[in-house]
């Protein structure tokens, strides 16, 4: 397949210029699309959620010269390239050496109808979401009702189905009735109101600050705090097995274990 | 006690100086000092990491008119009182009805020379550190030199001395001899690069977001997540022990078990 | 009544969306809406210019536990509240400490259909004005006719209508025809060409600065310099009397002789 | 004389490296020094606030082609010129068709040691006064003593001495006994904070905003709002008179009887 | 004719409303329209890219009060007029002294439908263009066919047909079949982006900094660089012939050899 | 040899830190130092201007792994790298996939005391200059007195010295006794007041803009502009002189004929 034509299937789970709505309506910031074309046709595509040494390495060891991740392999702009340290210059390098192209799905995978926002809700056992941030088709940001469940039971579900022991909670026992969700770092002041405002129970995201977990306390509302590389992986692998069959060069997944 | 005197011994460990010192020459944002004044002479101080309803609870309870924090009880300027759901609006609001006076000591008992930053050095075993953002008397964030010992053995330790089983920890077992750490949300690009430079076996800091940790495990240093609040609890406390024993007013300090 | 009740009523007057549009169309900056919502059914509502130890002593006095005001109770973001000294944190704190709830109508008062602007052209004797900021619903700054009457007698009467001394008169005596008004602190460089432009004879504001007093009569225009508070009071005690009709519980006005 | 040898002179009471102190240890704008500079020998000066068309047409009839002025002749950067309409532009004109030189002297007479907010002072009746920013030589915003007086005979004594009717004085009668004075329009939060921290009864200064005003009074202190015109004309006189002694060319004075 | 006559008629080619929606659309700058209003009718108009003292000299000698330029008289904002040294000062106060109007036709006269950018097309033999910047009535920038011919043979009718020897070239020699063009200082990383996506052979643009033609070489497209004045006075005369016949005054049109 | 120790032989000539200097003086933006650490000995230096593919494809026939070029090989930090289309793209890849490293040294290079910017005067005639902008060590802009000459002769002999028939010189013919240069793109309002102000009778630099040159001309001085290319080629040539004698390993210098 050519680059472009790979570029085409993803984009039809979840466009870039859905990233682009993100960005302008929201004011966020991304750098998803085609990050390093080696101009080469593709014989394979290995999807990891980040670019790292270790899926170069699979990737290499597969014999795939593709790698679509969900974090931007370069995101905020380089100006230096230290091979003997920094570990993303070293993934970078190793990707121009043996000519395998990069391309990255962020916020786009984030919003997308049944993105990694989505998939986080239906692993934690929802539908039928308010939706934090709308955009045209897709959004970001969710709260949903799920089958009521003590706590405690509800945080052992969710360690299981996300398969971390990683998750922090946080908060009395109580009865889960309602579950507001963001998938990745999301938390701030506008998902804690929206989370408020429409009676969540639990909290859950990743990279929440403390001031964030005292803030959603406060309010009321228990927290789960999940790894941000478990709660996204477990969208993104939804999503890989979704386009693994409209793509017709052999691909594989990378989970990263230690991170989990 | 005149507030303006308590202000006076608490200065003692960390003048508010500091905090502008800090502030100019690093970029940074604070608010330390006074937050509020009720105008009234003092009769108790209680000690807390955070202005929240619990901890004027605690204060209301045990006849205390002032709060001495460290997370700064107003941080970025409020704009709205919203007693029926903002959690921070509801302490603020009862400290004024009771005639709680309030002051916050952030970013110069981080940095003060026997701090927060440095407690945490000094509960993670270390001494005679390297120090990142030097400052004309104190400082913030850490390498030094620790007792040898094995990586498993070395988080154990950590979670008993601080008291918390949230701490989550990252990378392969291993021998663990020089440690970088960073009170509080300290984590960044500069801290990753300092830690590595110098040659850290373990990174410990707060709030470390999924592309940090994915940045220091590649650097080849472990990691340990401690909760942002037991990593300063621990210190907060012990500034506390010193400087109950200066004031001419009962004390006490208030330690929120839920968020340890 | 409940709060939000009263909000309602309110905003048929003049919706807190239109400061919003005002900010959004003209780069202005505006914090319209609840601002202390003590969480208590309203049974009297005190209306107020300004929020001041002075109308939060009447609404003690009548027993109001709602003040409206105009100019917003809390503008820029607090972050320190001293008691001591700033009376605005007297006049906040007594509010709090007396369950009395807060809510501020700025920029939509200020530009509604028949809002402050449109008082003060009605109080200067003028109608079916040219409008300088046009809104879906609304505007601020006009040009008009009035009565063909004497500059000296003209002054004589704006004091007269608005109940001050303190106006201050430019230029030279002349024939009034047409009248430039900008309630509150509303003189700019856009204000002074769309007053020419329009062929104004007078121009009508309140804290006008020396260089744009100075550029008015350079203009050929004559200057009437009213304090922003008589200015004001005006046309948001027309609006009180609109609005305490349609209100169900007892309201009262509060107007600071002091500062007229 | 020369238009540098003129500077050189104006240069004695405040040079204007004053100026660039003042803007760059405060973050103020300025454009002092030579505005227009027409390459003639000079043949007097005339001084005026003010680069007015009024002011020009005294040069012309007197015959002077420099005219020197407090208030920058260009402020913020010109980009069109209208002599159709625009004041500025008509008199700039003027001055560039009559071979008229110009000099601001601006900040740096503001702030010089015996210049125009000193004079404001001394018109007040102060002197030996804290001074609010200071700078290596001269300063800004005065707290000082004066002659113990009733609040009614010192506005009355202020509107005499300054020339003018409409000075606009705010609080309740009292005794005066330390008055706070800053000239020109340098009423801001620093400024009203300064004044109540050094014990003012009373506050001069011109275009206070509304909650400027409001802001001072509750503080306790009383407002004398002066005419910028008025409160600056008095100490640029002062240092005319000094000046024109100096200038080996004729001189002379003109004050814009409209604006006082 | 009055001067707003003479801009009616310019508008036609190109109205100022075009300027306003570049600016807006492709966050670039402007200042054009009347910039020196003498307030007197026109009796005559001399054409000129730049108001220089050159063509204030000319305008004089041919008894014409209006001179039309393409670049804006005054750009940035003028805080100083210093006629002994800054040339631009002595040409606007020239056309103050001797009531020269000036009207300045900047990026509206770039982006017209038959404007400046257009013409560089049709002096470089093409037509029926991409465009890069898109308004909805006009554009800037421009791909084209022309007659297949050899880069050596391209240059030389280059310079004849713009009438200078300052042509600089770069690359080697080819076939030329496709020229992209951007009149003025137009090369950016957008402008190499759509010559190299839309096949240019060679490149032709004015004050093209040394890293853009490093990048253009490395896409394999030749380099013509125009001096500024030649690429866009070739255009602007041809408006010139074009409006001359239309206004109702003498006209003349000024070119400066100097810098062609 | 070790990167590092090449890196301290350049730094000898200039430390990155007057690069650093002259950004935090004067407001400029670099990029200087290692860009590219491949981690392995320097078995040769090649010395080139720029990063290009001609230039890492000389370094490869030559077997050199290191270029050292003077305009930083990353510039404003690469977010995506196309190895299809943007010839800087390719040309960091053939370095990193040849483990070629690159260190840049760019506004130390211009700004030492025996620099580019130092060279650029010595090769026009010129020595004991003013300098524009002053560093502790070092300095760029100048101006200095040269041999009388010609304006004619004094362009061949500049063509003839710097190897290019591409500098393009503007002005009457005239005597040239005091010259003004700046290497690379350094014209600007400063450079041209500078010039100016010291009585240079020709300005020496490369890319100015139309505007400066009439703004140049204005000031009664001729322009000689140099491609950017050729003015700092031979310098960065004297430069490499000086440095390949303390280097241990093999050098060259690539001169890119075609930019000349």
């Amino acid at each position: 397949m050519k680059l472009n034509e790979v570029l085409t299937v993803l984009e039809k789970v979840a466009p870039v210029a859905l990233s682009d709505e993100f960005c302008k309506k929201f004011g966020m910031y991304d750098n998803s699309g085609i990050i390093i074309n080696c101009g080469k046709d593709i014989n394979g595509a290995l999807f990891s959620l980040d670019l790292s040494e270790n899926s170069v390495q699979k990737a290499k060891e597969g014999g795939y010269n593709l790698i679509v991740t969900h974090h931007p392999a370069i995101y905020g702009g380089i100006s230096k390239l230290d091979l003997t340290r920094d570990p993303q210059a070293k993934a970078l390098a190793e990707c121009l050496k043996c000519g395998i192209s990069v391309i990255s799905m962020h916020l786009n995978f984030d919003a997308a109808p049944q993105g990694i926002d989505y998939h986080l809700m239906k692993g934690l056992g929802g539908d039928n979401p308010e939706i934090l941030a709308k955009l045209d088709n897709g959004g970001y940001g969710r709260v949903y009702g799920v089958k009521s469940e003590n706590f405690k039971e509800f945080v052992e579900r969710v360690k299981k189905t996300f398969g971390s022991d990683r998750a922090l909670s946080y908060g009395k026992n109580r009865q889960v009735k309602k579950v507001a969700s963001f998938c990745g770092a999301g938390c701030d002041d506008k998902a804690i109101a929206f989370a408020a405002e429409n009676g969540a129970d639990v909290f859950v995201s990743s990279d929440i600050k403390h001031h964030e977990i005292t803030a959603i306390l406060g309010r009321g509302i228990n927290v789960i705090q999940l790894t941000h590389y478990c709660a996204e992986n477990y969208g993104f692998e939804k999503i890989y097995s979704r386009i693994s069959k409209e793509l017709s060069v052999p691909t594989a997944y990378f989970c990263d274990a230690e991170l989990m």
